[in-house]
C-alpha cells in the first residue's frame, strides 16, 4: 500500500497539520528567522510521526483541537533533533537539501534546534494534557541521552545486539512511542490500551530504524540524500555491520575500519553486506519487531485507523525494498 | 543585604531545590552521563531564578510540591542555555571551571544542553499547571530567538538602545519573568497580580543583565571566571560600549574594533569606559529598570517574601560595585 492510501482516513487532519507546520514562522518577528523556518519546514519528510498521533488519537476519540497541536509538536521535535544531529555529524545534506549547519554554521544550527524544541514544547502544551506533555519532554531526554551514548560509543566494536536495539529504541522508537501514546492519552484511553499503543510505537519505531540502517547500505545517494555507507564511516555500528562482525571472524573490514578509522575499508564491508544473506536477515529482524508491535492491535476495535496502523507496519518493512 | 539574608524566608525550600538539583543524575543509567551531570550541577551559581519562583509562589500560597519542581526547572533551563552559549562562544571557562565544550567537545555540549532542556521540561510538568508549563516552553523560544538575533547581530554597530533592551529582555528578563510569573500562576493568583510579577521579573532581569554587562568591563578575571571585555571582543554590543559609541563620534575604538575585528582596540575602549561617567550612567539605567520592576510590589501584602523581592532588586544593582 502507498503511504497516501494508508494516510487516507486522516488525510484532512494531516492537511491541517501541514498547514500548521507551514505557519510556524508566521508570528516570528525576526524576518530572517521566519524565512529559515520556512526552509526547514519545507524539508519535512513523510510526516509519519504526526500520522501516528492522528491514528492513535482517532482510535480513542481524542478531541481534534488537542490532537493536532501534539501532531505538530512531534514533527517539530523530530526536525529539531535532525538539525542538531546534522551539526554534530557535520553533514552537508539531508534529504538532498543543504543542512542548516552547512548554510549558516554550527552556532545557528544549535540555536535553531533549541528554538524548534521550544516551539514544539509550546505546541505540546496545547494538548492540555499534562501526562502527554510530560511524556513529550521525557522522550526528548531519552533521545538526547541515546545520542550521547551513540556519540561516545562511536568506533566501539564491543556492542551487543541488545545494546543496538536499546540505542535505536532511544533514537527512533521513543518518538514513535510518544506519538502513538500521546494520541491515546489525549483521548483518555484505558491503561491497557495506552500500553498497546506504546508497544506498537516502540517496536515499529525500532523496525523503522533497522530498515533505515539497512537502507544506508542498500540505497542510492539520490534516494538517501547523502552518501551510501555513512553510518559505518562515522563509526556507528548498525545491524548489518554487526552481522559482518559476527560472521567473519578473520580479516574483518568492519573491525579494520573501526580500529584504523581508514574509510577505504568501507567498500569491502559493503561488498560483504550486499553479497551475503545479511540484508534479508536484517529485514527478518525488523519484521520480528514490527510483528511484536502490531501483535496486540487486534484487541482494539477494527476500524480504518487500526487498519492504517497495520498497513503502516507493512509499509515500514517494505519501504527499503 | 547579603544574598543569604535575602534568601532566609525560603532557605529551607531552597535547600530542597539544591537537593533536587544534585539528584538529577541519580536515576540516569549511563554512568558517564550521571557523572557529567554532577559536575554541571556543582557549577550552579547564585540560584537567583529558583529563589524568584519560591518568593513569588509563597506570596500566592502555591503548594510546595508544585512549586519546587518549577524552581528546579528554571535553574536547569538556565544551565542548559549556558552550556549551549559556551559551545557557541567557544568559551573555555565559566565561573572559573572548565566548560563542557572545552572538556568534551561541541558535540557533547550540544547533546548535554538538549538533555538538560528535556529534563527541565519534565520538571516543569510536575507543576501540574498547563499555563506555567506553556510559559516555560515559550520562554525557551524567546531565549533561543534572542540568541539567534544576538549572534546574527554580532559586530553590528547600528543597534539602538531599544534593541539592546529587547535583546537582554530575551536573554535574561524572559527567564526572570518566567520564574516570578510561574510562582504566581501555580498559586492561582489573579491576573493583576500575575502582571505585577511579570513586570518585576522582566525589569529586574533587564537590570540584572545591564549590571552583568557592566561587570564584564569593571570586574576581574577571577571574579568573572573569564577574561575582562569578552563581550566587546566577541562583537556583542552592550550598554557601556553603546555609550562609548554615542559620546565619542571621532576616532572611536569600539567602532574600529567592530569594523576591523582587531581585538587590540579593546583596551582603548576599556580605558574610556572606566575613566568616564559611563559606568555610573549605566548603573543609573539599571536602577531605572529595577525601580520600574519593584514599583508595583507595594500592591501586594507586605510580608517577608515581598521584602525579599525588594531586597533582591537592591542586591542586583549593588552586586557589581
Amino acid at each position: 500500500m502507498e503511504l497516501k492510501e494508508i494516510y487516507a482516513p486522516v488525510s484532512e487532519e494531516l492537511q491541517q497539520v501541514t498547514t500548521m507546520l507551514r505557519s510556524v514562522g508566521n508570528d516570528v518577528e525576526n524576518p530572517w528567522l521566519a524565512e529559515q523556518l520556512k526552509y526547514i519546514i519545507e524539508g519535512s519528510g513523510k510526516i509519519i510521526r504526526p500520522a501516528l498521533v492522528l491514528f492513535s488519537g482517532k482510535i480513542f476519540d481524542s478531541p481534534l483541537d488537542r490532537l493536532l497541536p501534539m501532531a505538530v509538536a512531534v514533527e517539530l521535535m523530530h526536525t529539531a533533533t535532525l538539525i542538531h544531529d546534522d551539526a554534530i555529524d557535520k553533514a552537508d545534506t539531508r534529504r538532498g537539501r543543504a543542512t542548516i549547519n552547512s548554510l549558516w554554521g554550527n552556532e545557528i544550527a544549535i540555536l535553531m534546534g533549541d528554538y524548534l524544541f521550544a516551539r514544539a514544547g509550546v505546541y505540546s502544551t496545547e494538548s492540555n494534557t499534562v501526562r502527554a506533555i510530560r511524556l513529550f519532554s521525557e522522550t526528548l531526554s531519552i533521545i538526547a541521552s541515546g545520542e550521547i551514548s551513540q556519540f561516545r560509543g562511536a568506533y566501539n566494536l564491543n556492542q551487543s545486539r541488545e545494546e543496538y536495539f536499546r540505542r535505536i529504541y532511544r533514537k527512533t522508537g521513543s518518538l514513535f512511542s510518544l506519538s502513538t501514546q500521546s494520541g491515546a492519552i489525549i483521548g483518555g484511553a484505558e491503561e491497557e490500551h495506552i500500553a498497546i499503543m506504546r508497544e506498537y510505537g516502540e517496536n515499529c519505531g525500532i523496525a523503522f530504524q533497522i530498515v533505515d540502517d539497512i537502507m544506508d547500505f542498500t540505497s542510492t545517494p539520490e534516494k538517501l540524500g547523502k552518501p551510501v555507507g555513512s553510518d559505518l564511516r562515522q563509526g556507528t555500528l548498525t545491524l548489518p555491520a554487526m552481522m559482518v562482525l559476527e560472521r567473519y571472524p578473520d580479516n574483518n573490514p568492519v573491525r579494520k575500519l573501526f580500529e584504523t578509522k581508514d574509510e577505504s575499508y568501507s567498500s569491502a564491508a559493503l561488498d560483504i553486506i550486499l553479497n551475503s544473506s545479511i540484508i534479508p536477515d536484517c529485514y527478518a529482524v525488523a519484521t520480528e519487531f514490527r510483528d511484536r508491535g502490531c501483535n496486540k492491535l487486534s484487541i482494539l476495535p477494527k476500524n480504518s485507523y487500526r487498519r492504517s496502523l497495520e498497513a503502516l507496519g507493512e509499509f515500514i518493512i517494505n519501504q527499503g525494498r
